[in-house]
């Protein structure tokens, strides 16, 4: 991976990521595609019209259906798949830990039951590594402890040490891995975790920056604290992040959670939200959210964001939208993802181009005095 | 609406139809497009990936939602989809008659219950066209009495007598709107029932056929009754039908069935069974069906049907379409819609160019040859 910062503006940076398979620009947002297809879009759909240079596969899923193996048999994540450029894989720690219904950490990795048919898996930090090699993604994320929120100082503490333990394994494994010729265009990313310690923070980015990794994470946000919480927590955690490597928020956020977290120096990020939100009815844009189930749009000609350029808008009205909706037509989905994706695409790339501007105050401005009006 | 027949073969024709909106050739597929959406696809599908110069909206269920009126304010069907060719809208009876609890046929139309709330509806053959006026569709389909199969000879009569008598109030009430103005440039088709009795369907024609109708449909067929007495039906009904109009099969069918009937004189097919099908996992392909759902397929690199130049065979391979299926991914429905459609728009078309050439019973002799080997 190579890795430039192009401008910084303050704390935010604007970098290029050049992978084996894509160039990424960053500030950049990650669409999820969980079992190898973003839900409701097709790889073409994210290459001609959303033009993502690089999207999220889970570990966990693949894993379990069709299986890593499956996926290495037919050319990778980009031979099954068809897309081109670069894949993230998470690790598979959180959904063992969120999907499925006994979940184990134990001292040398996670045990969990199979949300598909309830089988017994384990995952351990090289485990997950040789999934990921068969999945052959750009970016691996290590395996980490997951604590779920609230949780006592020592339970904290115990996964502090023990995803420091499995960041060690992890480097350690892959490293030896790519001197026998595995992985060699693959990198690896680690994890930092603390909930909202900044005491474990510290210690769990000092402990993980030490090690060879071509990239940082941030982990473990996101679920269920206040906004401000998870965007001091941020603060307090990317001057620990080495400044010549990527940062990357992982499972983050709504848009006004992406122009925070790039503010204080985030590059990367993933979420769902984007097209979950769209399947239920929620629609990003410029001036703030739209809820296209309501009544309201029912006679509305205009498109959901009149300032958006994305493929529905520049073909289809709310009022049409609303019908779609309403009736549970599957094409609803698809042009609400589009449009969602879009809007998120289109706001990291405004990002990047304030920051390369020295602008991004202005930008922050913009962004919210456009959704107050 | 001209109407032109470009060629003929055997009885097979090849035609030119003209509306206001699209020139279509026949023979010609229609895809469904029930509540103004052909499901899992859009309308930059219909018209960039698929071609399609007439698609299909059901009467019923845009009157129920979002309301024919609804629809007339935002523009008609063409402007509420983004649809800039020609629509057909059936005429809601045969909907009103399977979708709905209760159904009540009478002396003066049909009394029914929505299937979204459970609402009194009550359709006559006026309320219909008036309904297919706010469609603004291209083809308007005249209210039919129809008959649960099998019936007694004294219903199908009465459904006969009664089918007639709508037409001549459906006909006379459409050519006085168009004197005032209202429907001018849509068309409308009477359509012939009798089931599979060849005495009701020469009776029904003959009474049909008399009245100034810009078309004409078979109805009352596909229900059950087995194959060959449908071929044998359209057979003896084709003949009775006006040469120099549209000829209409309803609601049919397979791939053979479009062939058989063609062979028969058909000119205009529609069904769910492309779009349908696809979405359960059967794909219609130069060979026959494939089930896509089938472990065979886990590791099978190649396109579903290597002959077909569709969006999903130029881009996916069997086994993607394969895990997507099981994963019940909402992308596939689109990729395997787009196939079978593609295939069944391709399959007329090549029927076209047979007949044009001559060369309907080598295209008839090559189609069934190809699913054997």
């Amino acid at each position: 991976m190579q890795f430039n910062v192009d401008a910084t503006c303050g704390k935010a940076r604007a970098c290029t990521i050049t992978t084996a398979h894509s160039t990424i620009q960053t500030p950049i947002f990650m669409p999820v595609g969980t079992v190898g297809s973003v839900k409701a879009l097709d790889m073409a759909d994210m290459t001609e019209l959303l033009d993502t240079q690089i999207i999220l596969a889970n570990t966990y899923h693949m894993y379990l259906r069709p299986g890593d193996e499956t996926v290495a048999k037919m050319g990778g994540l980009h031979g099954y798949t068809t897309y081109p450029n670069s894949f993230l894989t998470d690790s598979g720690g959180f959904q063992a830990f969120s999907l499925s219904d006994i979940s184990k950490p134990t001292e040398s990795g996670i045990e969990f039951r199979s949300h598909i048919d309830g089988s017994k898996h384990f995952f351990t930090p090289e485990k997950v590594i040789d999934i990921q090699n068969n999945l052959n993604s750009d970016i691996m994320m290590i395996l980490d402890d997951l604590v779920a929120l609230p949780a006592t100082q020592e339970r904290i503490k115990t996964s502090i040490q023990r995803t420091t333990q499995w960041a060690q394994q992890s480097i350690d494994y892959h490293r030896y891995n790519q001197s026998k010729g595995i992985g060699i265009n693959q990198n690896i990313f680690a994890i930092i975790q603390g909930g909202t310690d900044f005491n474990f923070r510290t210690q769990s980015a000092e402990e993980l920056c030490a090690m060879d990794y071509d990239g940082f994470a941030i982990g473990g946000l996101s679920v269920g604290e206040s906004n401000n919480l998870m965007y001091d927590t941020v603060e307090h955690t990317t001057p620990l992040m080495p400044a010549d490597k990527p940062r990357y928020l992982m499972g983050v956020g709504t848009p006004e959670d992406l122009v925070e977290n790039i503010e204080r120096g985030v590059d990367m990020f993933d979420c769902v939200m984007p097209t979950r939100n769209a399947r239920n009815g929620t629609l990003f844009t410029t001036f703030g959210k739209v809820n296209i189930k309501g009544a309201v749009y029912k006679y509305d000609a205009q498109p959901i964001d009149p300032d958006c350029q994305c493929y529905t808008c520049r073909r289809y009205s709310r009022a049409y939208l609303h019908h779609l909706f309403r009736s549970r037509e599957i094409t609803y989905f698809r042009l609400a993802s589009l449009h969602n994706l879009h809007y998120y695409l289109w706001l990291v790339r405004q990002a990047r181009e304030a920051i390369i501007a020295g602008q991004f105050i202005e930008f922050k401005k913009d962004f919210y005095a456009r959704r107050q009006s």
